[in-house]
């Protein structure tokens, strides 16, 4: 009964916004990773919930880079991207981009993947829409994201209770 | 002026623990990846300042793995134990165990790696004290961290400006 | 020394985008109008920052209406427009638009008037760019926001130490 | 089945008060408008629950005004009056009052309006009890809070879903 | 250069309000001890700031007692009454009402009693105004406050940097 | 049908830590007093909850003393001991050990007692397990425990409606 069609990328396309709070950092002014990760988590979330209409939950992180600080009162903006999508998982790339309000400078702070799992009402893994393939630029992203998820489910310890 | 004779890995392991908030679920209960991945973050940073005694924030994080789900009420135990340092950079390996407080069953739930670098008052990279490395088991471990780390510092970008 | 030339309207556009929790929310599940207002003067705050490039305080607020209620896991999107700028005072427009994450249904939720005064160092009010009005609309917003500026500063206190 | 006698104006006045936390504050130590508005709202949701025993629901915001500045560690007091009520409508005022803890001085920082609608268990709005008008003044608050309700209701679009 | 000529009891009388979050309880909708007690502290803080017009810390919590449970929803209203003042510590007694939003019941929910110190800019103890001690009732509470504070400071660990 | 058996003292040992925030401070960077309270309170929830499985809620807290100051970025450890048992009712210790990340200095900040109810499903006290009492030092501590709680119990007031 759910709504398993066909789906472009750019429907589930999201953004997650807010000004960083002294709150969110070290002494030294520096934002702690912890707290973009978590923003991240939050737009990967709001991605895949996006695409499946469904309740998701992270079932692997992989190659988070910092590429810059992070620093309070700076605009943090993440966006959401579905890449890939196997029965029940999808995988989200998110970019952290970063704007000093004093100056207007932008830069690119951050990227990421996230694997994220589609959950039935009883907390079991379910079926997730396909992602529409048209162009061969949309069959390329969605081969690189089928090689990453691969590996990262290799990695996997047979022990995970969470299936991806 | 730095204090950077070599230190014995148990001296910096840590412990940062609290019980799962209604505030940091979705509405199935589940908390999210990035509230627990912001846990693990603390721990890191903690880890790498008990080793380094200085400022310290996050390069890097890889293989984050959830290995079953976390809920409202459970009690989270983040353990950080350092296990390769570089000239300014310190990989730390995280250990997420989660207690539920009505029936006491405990289950490993996470894990993941995460490079922190120590930066000095200026925000420039500084050197770290080494690892003491006395038996065969240490220095397994830490020719593993190298491995890791060598694999993370290969995949960064060239446009970082936060140097490992 | 600081930079006032023409600015255009779109460069000071901004995002402010989150989850609604259900810490910010009431009982039956709604979301507390005054967590999306602050929001929203959060929304406010970055889009008077961009235009200025200096520190921004809210002066007053006008008119803000709810169209429809906003629950609990709803992505809430602010989007913040400036509409005027007089010497030191910036109006801005904030759009709030929510969307259900389990149907895809989107509604506009809100809208709201913001008065923020840009301030120097000392806390004194400081002047800021001008708005480029090139196109016959970018006029007509402009001269609305005016009229709408004019009667806000009209029925304020003289007793008011935040000046306009 | 509802408790709608007539009520007293004082028997609903609320309280509201907290000391302002650097996590409130812009980095010039100005508190945001959003906090001290969610706080009012707060304030407001307060006032009309007391009034109506029931759930209530922000349906529009008027005319706030920040006659001073409002900084970190400042005692921060709002207090909600009842000034009218239509069918299922209340009309509430916000004074917020600021007190310096070092100094002892004390200022009136902001007033507001907001018009509460009571809902029953289906969110559906429900009828409230009328205000007591005894004396003059009494009849006098009424009458004016009646003309800026009709006010703020002629101005609202015809799509919103919350009626007043 | 302190301001320590005598004052009156009522001058720092203060109140701390809110209404409790679900963030604030335990699965089953009672708030937890520790989030009143914040709140207590939060009151004995403004209570001890309003009297010395100082720095104040928490030196020591005497026999707080919950004689009944606060629920999500409930708004809860701290008032701090200074009963003893020393060279320069303080003692605050915190009483905690409780009310139903609901219902409209009011229920005295806690008391509890708490040293505070002032302290000067180098964090050292410094001297407060002494309290006005003009009716016979005023001497009897200052020398009930006298014995509770005496017991307290007598039973005090000699380790103890923090002098009260 | 609880588990009721006898258990022993170690298996409820717990243990809650975090890096103390700014948002957590006065002006002057202590850590307010509520806010360590707050977390020992929750160490005393979780080591009531690990002994009798159950839901528990704080009856009483007594003899908090502050033996030195906490500031902001310091690792704050609480450990919770349960002391002693009656029917329903647990006494728990906690101690709460500081850490200074930035010359690895460690103190013993604070100390205090928590009586915690067990509570079954519809919020009446209910039996916990007694603790095993095997060497001569379990009963000694026991038994400076039971006079503990008896003298709380015996200076609650007749009008509690939470019994201990």
């Amino acid at each position: 009964m759910n709504n398993i069609s066909i789906k472009k990328r750019y429907k589930s396309r999201s953004i997650i916004a807010q000004v960083a709070m002294p709150t969110q950092a070290n002494p030294a002014g520096n934002i702690h990773g912890g707290e973009i990760m978590k923003m991240m988590d939050n737009c990967a979330y709001v991605t895949a919930q996006k695409h499946c209409l469904q309740n998701a939950v992270t079932a692997a992180v992989d190659e988070i880079e910092f590429h810059s600080p992070v620093y309070v009162g700076n605009l943090i903006t993440c966006t959401g991207t579905l890449i890939y999508t196997s029965r029940s998982s999808m995988l989200v790339t998110i970019d952290v981009v970063v704007e000093c309000l004093k100056t207007g400078a932008v830069t690119c702070a951050l990227t990421g993947f996230f694997v994220m799992v589609a959950l039935d009402a009883s907390g079991k893994p379910t079926p997730v829409s396909p992602l529409e393939l048209k162009s061969d630029e949309d069959r390329k992203i969605f081969e690189e994201g089928r090689l990453r998820y691969e590996a990262i489910k290799a990695r996997r310890k047979m022990v995970c209770k969470l299936q991806m």
